[in-house]
């Protein structure tokens, strides 16, 4: 059996690596970037480079930005008063997306996972704490993933933060909105009685 | 609402224009690249430089090659009688894996297509017709893919190959081994009585 040329094996393989692409998306994307325009190529390989050169965690935050401060930590119009933890540079898009929180944000970058060797101190719990001690801070919101591990991350750092006298809460459970109740799990479902609010 | 920094937004842009990777897809990529260890980031750029500098086609069968004519052509253990003409380098490797092709193949690099400006000079037929003059060809397999485009192209081909008095074939229809007949389109059942065999 003949299989493809070498370069272009090696090509596919490097595809393949990369989290989520499978063996037939690699040969894809393999193939299209032999075929694409030299400039087309060259501009993917300088977005990587860059990207890697310039991206940095944000000296207040930890999100990651180009500048020394990101463009929220820095804006005059965020309300300085409320801190939102989370665990990604994903999750603060995902925030914003909503329009309606104009607090500040917290990046962790993982949470604490014993399984996967990951302590406390592999993670940007120090730099939230310093934040409290210089900022005007009034409430700490917990936005970690609500699992496990996310939960126990946010339980840790709401038992460093409560001695500081800052208030700290964390996203609400239940049914997300335009669900099907039929198919919600039975711990979505307890989460959502336990919360219910009268109408 | 603020979105990723420039050169990260950038990155994954890079990566949303390649086939087959949405948004979501490229995000995952381009937060893999910027945590990736600088020798694995350079090997991923390295294999790309190096499959775009030293693929080319093959100067016998126009398949993606790294030698002036690739490793099937010139293996003295291929059956020189039978051409399989197929579009792509991929249908090259479906076929090798198969284990009982064992003549020459010749690559298209497309179909003929009016619909996208793709005329016969387009494609490597002239290759295909030199081949047939210096070469002891006895048999061309058609193995376009069962479109109307590369059906199209087959008899194209076939029309320019007959008077040379050449056996020309295609690739029988039929119902996929394995199938369910209950999902088979019409089209292929249609076929495949049409192709019956007495047994």
């Amino acid at each position: 059996m003949t299989d493809f040329a070498p370069s272009l094996e090696k090509l596919i393989d490097s595809f393949a690596r990369l989290p989520s692409i499978g063996r037939k998306t690699a040969q894809r994307l393999a193939f299209y970037l032999i075929g694409a325009g030299d400039e087309e190529t060259e501009k993917f390989i300088s977005s990587i480079r860059e990207a890697r050169a310039n991206l940095h965690r944000c000296s207040v935050c930890c999100n990651l930005t180009d500048d020394e401060v990101c463009p929220i930590c820095s804006s005059p119009e965020r309300d300085r008063s409320v801190i939102c933890v989370v665990e990604d540079p994903r999750d603060v898009i995902a925030f914003e997306k909503t329009h309606e929180y104009d607090g500040l944000y917290h990046v962790l970058h993982g949470v604490i996972s014993p399984m996967n060797d990951v302590d406390p101190e592999d993670i940007c719990i120090k730099e939230l704490l310093v934040r409290l001690n210089d900022e005007n801070i009034k409430e700490v919101i917990m936005a970690t993933n609500p699992t496990v591990e996310g939960e126990a991350t946010s339980i840790y750092i709401s038992k460093l933060i409560k001695p500081l006298g800052i208030k700290v809460s964390r996203l609400a459970y239940g049914v997300p909105v335009g669900a099907d109740l039929e198919y919600a799990d039975e711990f979505t479902l307890i989460r959502a009685i336990e919360g219910r609010k009268t109408i």
